[in-house]
């Protein structure tokens, strides 16, 4: 059994009953924290830091020990498999992350295999056990990965792309090439989010940041159908427990329908759909979250525990409601704010699981 | 009475029968064209392109050259009107459009007026009339404006933003001062759209590039509403025609039913929404222009055909159809990809207005 002495985040995501609405922030653990750009500067480039299980360990619990917040997320970058895979990650100032031999032709795909969680991302596997061990059952802790295909249009373009070029030309003209290295690419997933658990995950994430530029048909056929496919191949219990899977495409709001489909417990929700419209067209069969703006963080404490409220009640009564901003935390954000919103979120929520 | 020779686009526009789907493509004008860059360099800056009547006829005439595109679209820039607004716009390499003096406290909304288009935007109206001489009634001229939102986000920004940190901020802490704002612009874009429109355009679309980075219920608010004011403030009459308006918000695929609302004649459709999706939320109340993934002109031309048909299968039969990208073309596209689009839209939309 599992010494979690809150395990309200777990529960929300199942749907069972809580006491408040759980909340935390995607990209919690990040540059809005003073501490986390000393403990960055400490450690050299981001990769160092990604590598670093002590140092990720370190900054994965400093948001936690700033806000009461329901849950902690493993710090890491969803790239890890890629440079996993050989194709040579590295950052430039300024325009972000570089591969430096990416995948464009059937060679280079036939040439990709699915690394070894124990063995290339050893060091992912560490710093998970560690931040579990630290946390001492404080609250759940949360595994991620990027979906195949927003790892596959950073492999193919080499790096971050505003017109997905390369990755949209094979999609459209070598559909069997891009079958195939997504192919590849979700079943290194499912190793990866399977040895996380193994290593202390409470829950898993899929992050498809990149889902939400594709026509409905191409998301169903080129997105959706390998999330699904990392939803089947995945381990679901640890300590006695359920390990939630959570689902997030960007701008999918037209889609999670769809999404609720394949098999996992909760859907990500970005700022561009309203909670109670996402929660009819799922019709319940998932819990939801999200969704609060994250420029809302910019507003005075004041304004954010409107907003706070407003985004309460857009999903209404019952549980099956995990509080988040619909995207990650802008790095300009001064850390003050963050702490009203989580205020908000556990001061406001209590009437809306009243009496379950 | 009008001596328009192909009248196809307007007809569409209104519901009204045709023989075919018209099409057009938005950036038309532009630099995946190597006459338009050959101007360009002659111009020298953008601005300079902007504001010199007799080359934005050369350019936005040349791609009818190439093409036989059912419209034309007045080449120019969405910042014109803060430009006009002495915001001090200049462009930089990399960076984009900036604006020397942004609009960031009370002090800069109350010193913003309403610019006289025949004075300060002198230069628009003369290239409308030059163009549309030019144009000799081959096809419609179109003209257009940003929409009030995403006006406001580049002057209160001072240029491109990723986050809309002041923006935002602005509409959550201030929301008074962004409606005066809005107003302001708002009253600024009716007054231009209706000189471009005695100037000869036969057509007006609005820009509203950055609704999509809202909630739904701060899209209505903060964008929709001054959409609204300048449909119901526009001229929808020159030669015995109506004028039709065309209001595109990227990333409003869920909004489209209330979008349909504002008395417009056509939405802009993203390719992110299937247009038999988007035709059931509008009822068929308006005409829908788009929606072909710009991306589609990476791959081959069987490629883009077999896309094309897709997008005109998804509309289905009967008129209120205008061919489009569901955003600008990209500037790297070989132009005989753009030509392989518009001839499979000609060929291919016949049999979905056989018989009318």
């Amino acid at each position: 059994m599992t010494d979690l002495k809150n395990d309200t985040f777990l529960r929300a995501l199942l749907r069972e009953p809580v006491d408040y609405t759980p909340v935390w922030m995607m990209r919690q653990a990040g540059r809005y924290l003073p501490e986390y750009r000393e403990t960055r500067a400490k450690a050299g480039s981001f990769m160092d830091l990604c590598r670093n299980p002590e140092l990720a360990c370190e900054v994965t619990i400093q948001p936690l020990e700033r806000f009461p917040l329901d849950a902690a997320i493993l710090f890491s970058d969803i790239l890890t498999i890629p440079d996993a895979m050989g194709l040579g990650l590295y950052f430039t100032e300024g325009e972000g992350p570089r591969f430096e031999r990416p995948v464009r032709s059937a060679a280079d795909v036939e040439r990709i295999g699915v690394p070894d969680p124990q063995n290339e991302l050893r060091y992912v596997m560490d710093a998970v056990a560690l931040i579990r061990k630290e946390l001492g059952g404080r609250v759940p802790l949360i595994g991620f990965s990027g979906s195949p295909w927003t790892l596959a249009t950073y492999m193919i373009e080499g790096g971050s792309t505003k017109n997905f070029a390369n990755s949209k030309a094979m999609m459209f003209d070598r559909p069997d090439l891009m079958h195939d290295l997504l192919g590849k690419v979700a079943d290194s997933v499912i190793t990866y989010l399977n040895a996380q658990i193994e290593s202390g995950a409470q829950a898993a994430m899929v992050f498809d940041t990149w889902g939400g530029v594709l026509t409905p048909g191409d998301y169903r056929e080129f997105s959706l159908r390998y999330m699904e496919r990392i939803v089947d191949g995945l381990k679901r219990e640890a300590d006695g427990r359920r390990v939630p899977v959570i689902l997030f495409s960007k701008g999918a709001g037209q889609w999670l329908d769809r999404m609720a489909e394949t098999g996992c417990d909760a859907l990500g929700v970005d700022w561009t759909t309203d909670l109670s419209d996402a929660r009819r067209l799922v019709q319940d069969k998932v819990a939801l979250q999200g969704n609060l703006d994250p420029c809302t963080l910019y507003a005075s404490p004041d304004r954010i525990r409107r907003e706070v409220g407003r985004v309460l009640a857009s999903y209404g009564s019952g549980s099956g409601h995990v509080f988040n901003l619909g995207h990650g935390i802008h790095p300009d954000v001064n850390p003050e704010h963050a702490a009203a919103m989580v205020e908000a979120v556990h001061e406001l929520s209590k009437p809306y699981h009243a009496g379950h």
